[in-house]
């Protein structure tokens, strides 16, 4: 098994008049190849993956494959609220180069989905599928969330290797990593505290602004992890601005014209997100150009 | 195109064992035709509809078909974020019997999703289906509501012929029956609101209840209709516990007990989601006394 | 005890300069008076209760027995998490002419108020006043609810005879009215739901609107009791944008806005909250015309 | 003006049958004044504030400066909605010897607590008092949040020294110490996230946890502004059990069982609270005894 550690970008979708544009990754990939991102996250929730069929998704896997470099991970966002949906993409995935597969909490019955449902449903999906499993809990978009103390259970499966833990929530990651094996892997899961969650043990992230701004990420990772903190806090202090508009404040939308900014391919969202505003395009240009990553 | 009105429950899927076991609708809608029920609903909210494949969503609507009166109404639901999905979905249900499609407000992208959004997807959704299209808003699972104001501006699309709303909030289900003409047609999707809904000028209701109560949710929109408003109130009062047992409190576990304690086939919930245990089997019993649906 | 029944407006508190200005109340009463309003409330939610001091409190409520009819009601909202306050102000209150107080939930520690903090609560300010106690939940401004079975045990308390409830929650004002006894008082909180609550057998509304359209807040509650629905849902339909405007889109800077429009003293909210700027006050004023308030 | 830095409690008030017991605050003083705790808060979300009357609270204000080391700080909870009454109670408190003023954000209109109206309140306060002010924000009590921008225009007003921030977001932290001057000071309000919120680089914590372990939250920030991060995390993931214990899992009802466990006086928590079950208490024990704080 690869090694699960650094910093990845679950990287955006490319589009041209709502259909993939798959080669439109070539670009994007020569320039993410020459980091020292340590891998690549397709069918994140910044990758649009709810807007994709099932057919897309398997192309989108074998696109990436085609044009990552070959010695860096690939990860396929997979989990649905079904346990046998998330098995069959999860190795339809794993059959076509992903190395690791994130799989969602289930959340649509939101009150239903106790300590109980949550070791169900990781358990089943665990126990079927031909690659190891990185849970993935994101409140602000699935509205549930996953304590500590059953991530810890969860990390007895053998399977089970890790969590992104893409909530803001630095004490449920401290919590986290205090509650679980050495070898487990637990992933930051929104660049917006990084630094802290780095410094706290965590073994890389899993970012939006990774599509943007690869170096400054990993250079985050590296400088904590060299113990030059007030670096590391400067550094992510003069990212936390970037960060809020390709997440928080523009979404999709905004990273993707980040993206067109920063000498990548963006494109626009898929129907129904739409493209940014000409103001608000000034605007994140202004953000990015304080940031110093465009002049 | 049939008249929409009337009550129709949202089916329980069959499963036993985790698989679905389709044989076992033909004595629910044995029982389910004798009734006024105006028609059914598959892949429902209640339904565990994000539990099944694609290729079992079919074959539940091939199962409907199959052994549901003739005269009576199929819709589907069919609604993903994916516009894509949506469309070939609702298609495919179409084809195989489907007289409307129950559309989920998108809801991934949380705060993304505007009035805009809205627009956008349902309009796309309702140009490329060979059916009319319901939508369907249901805040406590998906976390998004829509405004009157949003679907008074999809109500002038000819294609889209009316909202179930499962929100309690009935100030808003009279706003939408307000702004919107007369043939768009107003659907509650809770028992819980079903007589202060058809007092307010809803045409009907798509009520996990109706699975259990069939003729006392019929019974509740023909009083009220009739200007009977006590005999409906007092009604009404009777199945708020009833209801709340099979939604709010146990959830799909507490609708699928309640079948079997009424004659149906429930079965269990699929996993992720437990059958109730035998204490709360025991208090659904007593509230089902208390309501005189059994004895 | 005077019966606790009909239209009540929650009377917006007048300042001028960030001053009380009870002499401007004079000639809202002297309007109030002549309509079939039962009775009035003072520091009620809409009254900036939060922004007075204690003393100004008192003063308001002297204010109020000075210009109202004598045979309407008074009640005082008096509620805040320390017991001990509460007991003391209804008392203060009931001494300078308060018929009933008006007790908020407590709500500053959100977890703990489960339903014995509640029987706790109630059960000693009910125990220690001179006047009886109505429940007042609100949860748009505390954060917190009180279930229906809570209130029914706090129905026992000889002292607490009714609530306020100002959640749109329709279901759990039947469910209140349905598990507690016959003379417990039921009190619609938001005209947004008056038509549905009366008709599910609430007494009356204390609401917002009934400010600046008593008689047509009285009319929704007449025509529904002589069983005239259909006229009785025109009218709330007529109503509901007035009231959005005076509560949920515009708040109390709304409500007094609208007053001033409607030949009441409104003069503008205590600071920190701001007045309407011109195109909202517009806006607000277009309104009042659809609805026919004015002209 | 003293300097504002390091850990101070929050302090448990002690009641006995519901009344101030203010003379079981000088045992809990003597062990507190032997610390490094930097100073003292009364009237805090944790000494139980809001079931105070104003009475009280001045008599706690004086019974602190009673027993306190003089060389320490002492800050006063003074805010509530009411501009005028915050004035009035911080200049009380000021008077009777607090050296701050901590001052809670307005809540009760949640929608209109916009950045105007907190930049209206808390100029007005600050321009009317005699001690330096610091900003209070506590969503999950207050169910509102400030962004950092809003701090850091407040921050421009010289008596607007600091701000508490007891969310848990350390996102949020980090904007605040980058947009505000470095003489503007932000102090971490849970224990949860004090050891990132100091890597990042706040200037202390007014911590709950401190009541009964405060030279292990003196000892966190210390590691950590040693450049200790392995050691201040572990010490930080050690805490992070008994912090939820005392805060999240049993609330102030903890808190004092936990007073009792390590030697101090706790007491009961006032009415509607009420005091953990024997159950409780035991797994409370067993918590502190893991966490090596008792034997």
């Amino acid at each position: 098994m690869k090694l699960l550690k650094g910093i990845m970008p679950p990287i955006a979708t490319p589009f041209i008049n709502d259909e993939l544009a798959l080669d439109r990754l070539e670009r994007n990939f020569l320039k993410w190849n020459k980091t020292d991102l340590s891998g690549y996250v397709v069918m994140g929730s910044n990758g649009e993956s709810v807007f994709l069929q099932r057919h897309e998704k398997l192309k989108l896997v074998e696109a990436a494959k085609k044009y990552m470099s070959s010695e860096k991970l690939l990860i396929a966002g997979t989990g649905s609220d079904s346990i046998k949906e998330t098995i069959a993409l999860s190795n339809d995935c794993a059959e076509r180069g992903a190395d690791f597969v994130l799989v969602l909490t289930p959340s649509f019955y939101k009150s239903e989905m106790k300590p109980s449902a949550y070791i169900k449903y990781f358990n089943a999906v665990a126990d079927n599928i031909k690659v190891p499993l990185i849970i993935y809990n994101v409140p602000k978009f699935t509205g549930v969330d996953i304590e500590a103390e059953t991530v810890a259970k969860l990390a007895e499966h053998k399977n089970i290797i890790g969590m992104k833990n893409s909530s803001e929530n630095v004490r449920q990651t401290t919590e986290i990593i205090d509650q679980t094996p050495n070898d487990f892997v637990t992933i930051i899961g929104t660049a917006s505290v990084l630094y802290p969650g780095i410094a706290a043990g965590a073994s890389g992230g899993i970012l939006a602004l990774a599509n943007i701004a690869p170096d400054e990420c990993v250079q985050i990772q590296k400088l904590t992890e060299a113990g030059k903190h007030k670096e590391a806090v400067e550094l992510q202090k003069r990212m936390l601005p970037v960060n809020k508009a390709v997440t928080a404040k523009y979404g999709v939308a905004g990273l993707k014209a980040a993206m067109e900014m920063t000498g990548y391919f963006g494109g626009e969202p898929r129907s129904p997100l739409s493209s940014l505003n000409n103001n608000d395009k000034e605007n994140l240009k202004q953000i990015l150009i304080n940031a110093g990553l465009i002049s």
